[in-house]
């Protein structure tokens, strides 16, 4: 695949990727925080150590990874003791990123926990346990697609410009290629088109006259406090990993 | 819960799910028809007898049926060997409706496999058989929540109007009861604003030169020729068995 196409896939990708996470902010933000599902330990009836939310995140990262999600380059498991896949190998021999390990995903959750559902959801319990951890999936699966997505834009921009990228992936300059990587431009347009995609779903809610607890404020808070930055560290791990071949 | 109350609420659930099923519907249609992945058999390593998306869709009730989802009066599932919950019952002692069977979700499955899919997706085989089976779990689901709220619905009609309702169902009139739901007004506004709806959405990922393969009319379609009159039947069903009491 040659380089424009490369980079032109990607970004109908992200670009799809945000309606998908917006629609996912928006369903999760129906309910409200309840915490209680984010305790390990907390919940009687699910194995000890885990919560429900990493639970049901877990078995269903089981039955994806039976019909071979996490062979896939762009998805990364959030649990690392998941069962073969049934289905016979799909060829990603076209596959333009290096092998590779990066895998961002407990720091993901960790954030999503900690930060993104407070910032989201009403505070309290509404007992809708069950509800709010199919959501959390759906955020975290979208998520985490969305930031290893990374990957295939470090390996395009690093194509684009090898006289810039390789010298400082040689250095292993961490400061040096987070500037390479950032385009200030093209984040301030992602965020914009965020927020105006946010703001006409929840005003299409609001119309029906139901709550629209989610401002297009927080919706874009989320791209640009921890999407962007989590994506640009995918970014930045990715080239330091697959080192300065050139083929 | 007074009538007012009850049918209000009834109708936000319904609003709110129509943006899920629409959403749902625009991501399976990212993918192409990929008829193998219903066909009963035909995937090395899927349970005999069950396809790929019937093997996913029960592997992702069973995990469901854990957290307790199918105890909601809300809820019906597709498969009926699922696992009792792990999680301590809700108390659903409020609930406005009768306890009952009704569960269409063998029909809608049927007519979302030969149907629906035919309708939404572009012909064809892409390969991504995993992807089109998580999109079609979320779109059955989806959509049997929405024909199953039809019982709070026909609860709800049948108490504004008893004197009207409780011969027709003593009399196990059906033709009599599914004129007696039909409101064509009520009817015109849902495609109207799901059609409305699927637009803005469309539009949104088509201003970015994304394929919008999906056009509003083939959404406000799904409504008009099958969720409607599945959720009007799971009226007519629920109306027959909750019998004629009024307490």
């Amino acid at each position: 695949m040659n380089e424009q196409l490369l980079l032109e896939n990607i970004r109908g990708v992200l670009i799809r990727l945000e309606d998908t996470i917006i629609f996912s902010l928006l369903e999760r933000a129906q309910f409200r925080q309840n915490a209680v599902v984010y305790a390990r330990g907390a919940m009687q009836g699910i194995p000890a150590g885990d919560s429900l939310m990493g639970y049901v995140l877990h078995e269903t990262e089981k039955v994806h990874a039976r019909i071979r999600r996490y062979t896939s380059p762009d998805e990364a498991p959030f649990y690392d003791d998941l069962p073969e896949p049934v289905l016979p190998p799909l060829n990603y021999s076209d596959c333009p990123i290096h092998p590779n390990q990066v895998n961002l995903t407990s720091g993901l959750r960790e954030v999503y926990e900690e930060r993104i559902v407070p910032h989201i959801c009403d505070e309290g319990d509404d007992g809708q346990y069950g509800s709010s951890c199919v959501c959390d999936c759906a955020c975290l699966q979208d998520m985490a697609r969305r930031i290893h997505t990374g990957k295939f834009v470090a390996e395009s921009k690093l194509r684009a410009d090898p006289d810039r990228f390789l010298p400082l992936v040689r250095g292993r300059n961490v400061q040096g290629l987070m500037t390479a990587i950032t385009d200030t431009t093209v984040e301030a347009r992602v965020l914009q088109r965020v927020f105006r995609k946010a703001g006409a779903y929840v005003s299409d809610l609001a119309g029906e006259s139901l709550r629209p607890k989610l401002s297009p404020e927080r919706v874009a808070d989320v791209f640009s406090r921890w999407l962007i930055p989590m994506t640009k560290h995918v970014e930045v791990q990715y080239l330091l990993e697959r080192g300065d071949g050139l083929e």
